[in-house]
């Protein structure tokens, strides 16, 4: 049924000549050859020259990111994609009177080269000090370098010293808080877990600063809908061992809200609604108190607050704050609700895929129409849906090589049996965010293809099926993921995994497998999803979801395992089954009896007969490697044994 | 022939009775009950706690380290074991009015409870947080707490902020310089690959601080002889782009050596000599020039020396100088000679293994006739050799359960066919130093023991020979070492590997698999060393040193592999090939057959016959997966194809 609802017709987009040379701008050739993804960014740097000279800056840097450090942001805060042309989620700019310059990653090279004029320079190592080291050749000494301090963090402070003056233009966006409950913890019983680390701790804070947005949402069960994708409102929380100050759009609290929060009290659960803005000045109010010391995380707080808390005996500083590392562990409640999330999102992926399977071969079906396949799938077809969790990537052959290539009318390829195809998507739910990407060839795959899906997969299973001790880091297992790929000297530039949870955003750090990542621990959830990208051909990457469970050994305790919970299978045809190891064939075979089970259960819950016998057929058990030594051993045994087995046999 | 010149006579140590509740110290019986090896510290605590007194320090806190913040030091400086009794080489004492604590790893538990008298509490966390936390809860805030510069490094500088007055105690010791050139590089080569980093530096440093004494010895190719077991004399090295300062004990330099250093000019590649005890005032005046900024690793710097460098600007920092990194890259030629030096090392190894596979049985041999056997092989028999690279660890049963513990007379054990043997030794050599453990049963292992032991082994091979791509941090693939034993529920508590180089310490930094070791390129050697220890029962470890080289991949270029120098067989009855993978069994069969080759060449060479024989013996081929999998398959057979064998067979 979702086949005739979901369906979009396919007509209206072209299909724009993709690879060569066309496709990224060419600044040697006379005259420049500029593609029709690049935007002409000439007038927009003219005008911000401009207004730096009478300030006196000789540099402006602008990041990527908004005041809380957010990783997805709201339209309205994309300066860099307005300055540059841009889009990335990744990447800074500097401009000086006679250049323009911007640092990204490898994930984001190729779409530089096709999204910026030739104003500006593209530099590839995206390194703080790479940035830096730019600035001190090219800033002369003793001339100020702009920047807002708002969209820094901590670690950023030090361009603070070396150019001592900055600039700040702020602007604060509408808010609409809306109430969701969504888990089994009220908010004050979370008040109290944080107030209980607030008085173990041995340095004796007085207050924690909550900075980033999810951490506010967290706390009071709340979400909002600021930024795209991302259920936050803009909020910053202070709370100490006897008040809690909220600062808000204020106007956006309903009178429901301000009942649920108890903000006509004063004791110690009653929340304090304070206006967004007055954050600082507050702040530092709070600082002249007698005996204060305020607990911040160094990675979500944003400089402008940080630098207010002085003398340093005020300021306790960690990592990540203790509501992101307690936010990291799932109760049994939150734990049940995003599995379950998990497997209802697993049909909606794979009505794409079964569509999918019989569009494609007609000719008819591209990136775009894919793309909004699956999410109208999630959004209209799925309980408590809430939309897609990001923009749903969906790549073709070449474009998929762009490890995060979104289809556009300009780029959009046609589908076809002689691509693969490459789709990474998710949908927030309200008991759950989810994230996962198949990789699928519906016609003949190339060996090279097979066998870099194959390691990409074997990478997938072996940090999926690892046992490892409670309170390992993730950053330390992670090459399990590339260790396949790495035997034949292949890789990817990118992560490995990221914490998700339960209707936050869908990167929920610090869990997942980068080196600022905390420990795991029983309870946490993480995408695993190593991948391979041969640029101007194809693109691979297979992600799931997985929560780490307790993993029961010979001789230990306090051992862990991942269970995946994104039950999807995996496309058959791009196995080579000869290169997997016994112990991953078997995890194979088990994770295929899973799915068959609890999305098979969920499928005739539908009644969705097509998609049960699609899934039952695409979970079919694989030989394990007993069988095919069997097999392939028969010529040997007659060859060397056949005594025995005449024995034996006779 | 080293039979006979190495054979001490055993009958002079007494065997000692060893586990159980005597061996470890009881404060809670009535009375407190101490072991023999437990040192009386009562009256160094009084003296010390009455000095405190007029200082007005309430706590003084006491490393395990030198003024360079050596992992092994000289006696004299040994102020953690004079204090404390304990004498493991990590470990942090903080003594009080009323309290002597002592903090230290997991390896050194089960020593310190065996060494210190009752007047000490033990503390299991040795992270200095820890024991930050516990200074803040026992120090009345506005107390002073002493400790002495020179013996912090600059990650403990926040002790300073806590408490902001310190004292300090320098003592200055004998110094003997002498000369080696042991490299391809002369000192002025050096000196020039030095400098050019401090001219490609961005952030323009004028000079670089050098206070780890390898640096010194390294940069200069000298070596001495202050530490036991390592080649150092204590000095500072200053180098600037035109000038070159070295802090030594100026009377121990020869006429010979103030030639070899230029010491009688000024120009760039002129060495002034300096007092090693100017080091203070000479970097002090040297930053009173004008636009000077001095390069120091933090990691090896002191904090009298760091903190003298003010104001801010004149400091750059990095985690290590550029002379670690520069030297943790070996050249062709000293590549070559460190694994020269690791052939002939394995011929003392087996030495010993041969004899004591001989003596063992007769009962005549015990921990110490064991650990001076091969001290002696080494040091009289083995070229270039200048004796042990640390106390030989001679562990039998369940002394080998303590990761460091070295035999003495109290303690020692008698070996016997009856429990496992753990030997970790090293040799100096003028052309490099060795570290090689290996762990044998000459009786009937138990299962389980055979099932470590080759858990072991496989965390060993699983690390030599991954491939991966030059610049993977040695952390990030650590696990591997761990994994066989994670999937059983058992693990060690101690690191993976260490840098090893041309006749330094044993344990040379920053290469290995620690989190804040560098990344590995071609040319650097590392230890690979998992374990398994369990308590009041045995201990294993398996260590060899490798070497980073280029590996040939399929498709990728610039990805690296490990070469094991360490050539010598593991002990076959403690493997159970059955959990061997092909590959870790294919590699184990390369491992013998160069043993074959290139130790086998050395024996025959030094004429030594029977370990010739020893060797073959030990390094015969194990039978390959395809062998036993044919044999394995066969009831299998039977059972399932009956009809395609008689088809094949008839």
């Amino acid at each position: 049924m979702c086949l005739f609802s979901c369906v979009i017709t396919g007509g209206r987009y072209a299909v724009w000549a993709e690879e060569g040379s066309g496709s990224e701008r060419n600044c040697s050739a006379i005259p420049p050859y500029l593609p029709p993804t690049a935007v002409n960014t000439t007038l927009r740097l003219r005008d911000l020259r401009a207004s730096m000279i009478p300030l006196n800056i000789s540099a402006y840097i602008i990041p990527a990111t908004d005041a809380h450090l957010s990783e997805y942001i709201a339209p309205r805060d994309a300066r860099l994609a307005w300055m540059s042309g841009f889009t990335g989620s990744a990447g800074t700019a500097v401009i000086t009177q006679n250049k323009a310059v911007l640092w990204t990653d490898s994930r984001y090279w190729i779409q530089a080269e096709r999204q910026m004029d030739c104003n500006w320079e593209l530099l590839r190592d995206a390194s703080i000090r790479s940035i830096t080291n730019w600035l001190i050749l090219e800033i002369p000494e003793g001339d100020q370098v702009g920047f807002d301090p708002f969209l820094f963090s901590v670690e950023f402070s030090f361009l603070g010293e070396l150019f001592p003056e900055g600039f700040v233009v702020i602007q604060i966006y509408i808010v609409r808080v809306c109430l969701f409950g969504c888990s089994e913890r009220t908010w004050p019983m979370k008040v109290d877990q944080i107030r209980a680390q607030i008085s173990d701790n041995p340095y004796k804070p007085t207050a924690v600063l909550l900075s980033a947005l999810d951490e506010t949402a967290w706390l009071f069960n709340l979400r909002g809908n600021d930024i795209p994708f991302n259920p936050f409102f803009y909020s910053y929380t202070l709370l100490s061992m006897d008040e809690i100050w909220l600062f808000v759009h204020t106007e956006r609290i309903t009178e429901e809200l301000k009942v649920y929060l108890n903000t006509t009290c004063y004791h110690s659960y009653c929340v304090q609604l304070l206006e967004y803005s007055s954050v600082r000045s507050y702040l530092q109010s709070y600082l002249q108190r007698p005996n204060v010391r305020v607990w911040v995380g160094t990675e979500y707080t944003n400089q402008a607050l940080y630098e207010l808390i002085t003398p340093e005996d005020k300021l306790l500083t960690s990592t990540y704050s203790p509501v992101l590392t307690t936010k990291a562990v799932k109760d049994a409640t939150e734990q049940h609700i995003l599995k379950e999330a998990h497997v209802r999102d697993a049909v909606a992926v794979m009505q794409l895929l079964m569509w999918l399977e019989k569009k494609v071969p007609e000719g008819t079906e591209n990136e775009l129409t894919a793309a909004h396949f699956v999410d109208q799938c999630r959004r209209y077809r799925t309980k408590n849906s809430r939309g897609p969790s990001f923009e749903t990537i969906s790549a073709s052959g070449p474009n998929a090589a762009l490890a995060h290539y979104s289809p556009s009318n300009e780029t959009v390829r046609k589908l076809s049996v002689d691509e693969m195809y490459l789709v990474d998507s998710g949908g927030q739910y309200l008991d759950g965010t989810t994230d996962i990407t198949r990789t699928v060839h519906w016609g003949k795959p190339t060996d090279f293809q097979k066998e870099a899906y194959t390691r990409v997969l074997m990478g997938n299973i072996e940090i999926s099926r690892t046992i490892f001790p409670a309170g390992t880091r993730g950053v330390n297992m992670e090459m399990l993921g590339r260790r396949a790929l790495w035997e034949v000297g292949l890789t990817y530039g990118h992560g490995t995994g990221h914490g998700v949870g339960n209707y936050f955003g869908v990167h929920e750090w610090p869990v997942g497998f980068q080196s600022n990542n905390i420990p795991f621990q029983e309870g946490m959830f993480t995408s695993i999803e190593p991948g391979y990208y041969k640029e101007n051909d194809f693109g691979i990457r297979i992600e799931d979801i997985a929560v780490t469970v307790p993993a029961t050994t010979k001789y230990g305790n306090n051992y862990l395992t991942f269970e995946t919970v994104s039950l999807v299978p995996y496309d058959r045809k791009l196995i080579n089954t000869s290169l997997l190891s016994p112990e991953q064939l078997h995890w194979l075979n088990k994770y295929y009896e899973t799915i068959q089970s609890v999305v098979g259960h969920e499928l005739e819950r539908q009644g969705l007969k097509e998609e049960y016998d699609w899934m039952m057929k695409h979970t079919a058990p694989f030989l394990t490697a007993g069988a095919s030594a069997v097999i392939s051993s028969v010529t040997l045994l007659v060859t060397v044994l056949p005594s025995v087995l005449l024995h034996n046999l006779l």
